[in-house]
């Protein structure tokens, strides 16, 4: 559901995409949050995203097909998981090349087999065709309690602005020549989203930087993160020495992390945390502030900048 | 949902795509049917397809993009009218060559929602990449009444055999060069399946030889059609007769026709063709019959014949 990697003359597209919608009495949520929600009716929301992934965009032929099969199935999940949706049902469409190994093929469906089967997503139809080029689409469908569902513009003013797990894994990965395979809090934001205790969430799939800015912009508000607190992984700290890189640039610009980034209301945050125990270590970033205040981010000289969309690199 | 014009070296992915399915208790239909079912509840089941169009494989750079983004919509929502449901919300994931002008961009999209508009279709979700090839996958969300949904699986000895519309539409423009775009009978289908009128049904995507065979083998059943019945469209017809080839072989073994084949007691065949008035045209094939007797044709001769899956022109 993102318009990720996207051809920079394709740009109209986002705007062509939008003439789409068709909202009817019961499409709540159309292009332009993590997933569509539909159906809401009996106390429950039915939630659909899409993914597609392509060989020489997504993913080299030097990656493995297992966790190429493995990713296209979390970048889907995540979608689900940011709405605090439960992911239920998948089909995969596969364009495979003819110059595959068997073996390759196996592998890719293996490899979202085994991810399928982590979420308990059953898969329930799909298409394979050739293709002169490996490409995997899935559609995810999955389901919220009732109107339970978390929004990008869900954010309020003095919100507190959280993450789950570390940053900068997908990045660092990606260094190594790798893909990284995340991990998807579901249980958690289910929970948390079912106990009333979210307001706005986003998945980061593009970034830390860039998806703070589309939770603020579609909450018609302003953030502030003190860039000391974003828990930079362990494996971005070494990845980053070793490869001469900002380490903070990583868990900030760096795509393909996964992780939950949502805000709630400061009473709730001990509900909130204590919820988190044994699922996700949770870190507090910032606030939401008004509009006018913008975008910032604090570095360690203790000043307050705008933060770029991307490209925090360029900056001090 | 079908496994077409896949490369031999991958038919082993059918028996893989099998061990996908895990159906629980709100699954109902998984892998091998027009579509999954799921959902069963409250008077209602949820119906759900997918479809992957590649350049080169199912379309050239010759053929129009409008025609191709129609194509890929009708290609979905015949899967829907195959079950006898309602076509109800698409997902939409292109993949587009960084060599395409925009304009191509724009008029595959508008292809694409000048189809779904007509079938009443809302766009609910999508994805926008590049590729190196020209890809469009779109996943088709609809709704069956109830129980009332056709299954292949579901002719009964004696049934009659009915097609709608006319057959070697699909082929003939594909000796023209061009794409067919098919006139998709939902709404008769979804009335006769609503009304408990069909029995079995399946849509021609591949020609009617291979898919009557499906609907013998889903039913564990046995086949007779009269040749002198198909009926071959004056397109078909008149293509054939320019390129020298055989309009029955067209109208059988040509596929993208997208007509239903179904089956229904001989009680019902006058209540079935005054519903279809103003909707489709019906014919009458022949009849259901049991396994043992195999699937049959009869020519001109008045020969009764073994019907080749595809490749009927290989015969008399």
């Amino acid at each position: 559901m993102k318009n990720k990697k996207v051809v920079s003359e394709f740009a109209l597209l986002a705007r062509l995409r939008r003439s789409f919608v068709k909202a009817g009495s019961r499409l709540k949520v159309a292009i332009g949050d993590d997933t569509a929600v539909f159906e809401e009716k009996q106390g429950r929301s039915l939630l659909a995203t899409t993914d597609m992934l392509v060989e020489g965009v997504h993913f080299t032929s030097a990656h493995s097909a297992f966790k190429v099969g493995q990713k296209a199935v979390a970048s889907n999940v995540s979608d689900i998981a940011a709405m605090g949706g439960k992911p239920l049902y998948a089909l995969v469409s596969v364009g495979f090349k003819k110059t595959n190994t068997l073996k390759y093929a196996e592998e890719l469906l293996a490899g979202i087999k085994k991810e399928a089967a982590k979420y308990k997503v059953g898969i329930i139809g799909g298409d394979t065709v050739s293709s002169k080029v490996n490409t995997v689409n899935i559609t995810l469908l999955g389901e919220a309690s009732g109107k339970k569902y978390a929004l990008r513009s869900g954010a309020k003013e003095g919100d507190f602005i959280i993450v789950t797990g570390e940053l900068g894994n997908g990045a660092a990965a990606l260094l190594n020549g790798e893909l990284y395979i995340p991990k998807i809090h579901t249980a958690f934001a289910e929970a948390a989203v079912g106990a009333g205790l979210i307001h706005g969430m986003i998945d980061i799939s593009d970034g830390l930087s860039s998806e703070l800015h589309h939770l603020a912009f579609e909450s018609g508000l302003g953030a502030f993160i003190d860039l000391q607190t974003v828990p930079v992984s362990a494996f971005a700290k070494r990845t980053a020495a070793r490869k001469n890189k900002d380490a903070y640039a990583l868990a900030l610009n760096g795509g393909e992390d996964y992780n939950l980034l949502f805000t709630a209301a400061p009473a709730n945050i001990r509900k909130i945390f204590k919820l988190a125990k044994g699922w996700t270590k949770l870190t507090v970033l910032g606030v939401m502030r008004n509009k006018k205040s913008g975008v910032k981010y604090s570095g360690a000289d203790g000043e307050l900048r705008l933060l770029p969309r991307k490209g925090y690199d360029h900056f001090a």
